[in-house]
């Protein structure tokens, strides 16, 4: 299993050097849609991150414009990058098509994306990482745990899961043990630790 | 009935010229996601546009975090953001909030809503204006004038249109005539087009 440590709102310095101590330390490094919108494809293709360990997602959650805007991420050193499943399915074909060109890979966000569409993406795009979330600003309870668990029930094919929402180091074990997720996403539980590269350790111990 | 001309997937300084250039002839000017992505909202704030007359919109398309962008949106000199009809509603109640306290505009993207969605945001966001456009990436065709009436029948209670989607001169006749939308989007019609003043005036003729 593999561990994704999110870095949101905060200034493009102190996401740099977050993703400096924690390259090789986490799997996956993601820049969150925050650090996109405040800074630029632009800006962080100049000021490359350099990851010599760790993979390094950028969490452009693209709604339309598919080839233009995972052509433009790719040009970061970016080894993933990120479609709605709510956008429509010409965007995520064009999205698709640009990743496996590329031999990058996509994740396709479920944030409400319906069951019937999520069963047409699941045949369809079956290198995609599918990503099982909570909407950050809803506030109804979520046990990642219970959501997996229904999720692949319905989704039986699926082969590839990410989940994120609020998780810690408890939920992250019994997600580890259940064994059906293969990524957990950690966001303020490792990046708004005091010390980010240990509250991480703490994460890939639990998850081994 | 107001134009709105959208700008897209050109550098931020040709995106500066045009804006400066359409500032009084179209009723909005959109800076468009590619250009929110690409440069960022911290270099749109510093390169301030300073529009005199017409309005400007930043389509943001929020998917989550819809306090945080909005806010972040709002600091440029933007009287209009964008939310995707498709985020969770806890999302939507976010930025109509900031848009609401600060006495600004939203727009509702729904592009992928469902009619059931639809009505629900109609029903509690009425100052909000509904965005109705096709998918730049999809294929299908699309007839504006026969959208807007279908979509008005669904949804009856809907007050603010603005409608999008490859519109030419002879459409956005129509669409005046039709007197159902409050607002069209021309993107490269307009911005791409030799002498963008001259096609905006063009576009601004046929919908007096």
């Amino acid at each position: 299993m593999k561990l994704q440590a999110a870095i949101d709102r905060v200034s493009l310095k102190q996401a740099t050097q977050i993703a400096h101590q924690l390259d090789g330390i986490v799997d996956i490094i993601e820049l969150g849609t925050s650090i996109i919108k405040d800074y630029g494809l632009e800006t962080l293709k100049a000021q490359d991150f350099k990851l010599t360990k760790s993979e390094l997602l950028l969490d452009l959650k693209t709604n339309d414009e598919g080839k233009y805007e995972f052509e433009r991420g790719y040009q970061t050193s970016a080894d993933i990058l990120t479609v709605m499943g709510g956008s429509d399915e010409s965007t995520i074909q064009q999205t698709y098509a640009v990743a496996q060109a590329k031999n990058k890979k996509m994740l396709i966000d479920l944030i409400e994306t319906s069951d019937k569409k999520i069963n047409q993406l699941t045949d369809y795009y079956q290198n995609a990482i599918f990503g099982l979330h909570h909407s950050k600003d809803s506030t109804e309870a979520y046990d990642a745990v219970a959501s997996i668990e229904q999720f692949v029930k319905k989704h039986p094919t699926i082969k590839n899961i990410a989940v994120a929402g609020g998780i810690d180091l408890d939920q992250a074990q019994k997600i580890a043990q259940q064994g059906l997720a293969n990524t957990i996403i950690v966001g303020g539980k490792i990046v708004g630790a005091t010390d980010p590269v240990k509250a991480a350790q703490k994460f890939m111990e639990v998850i081994k």
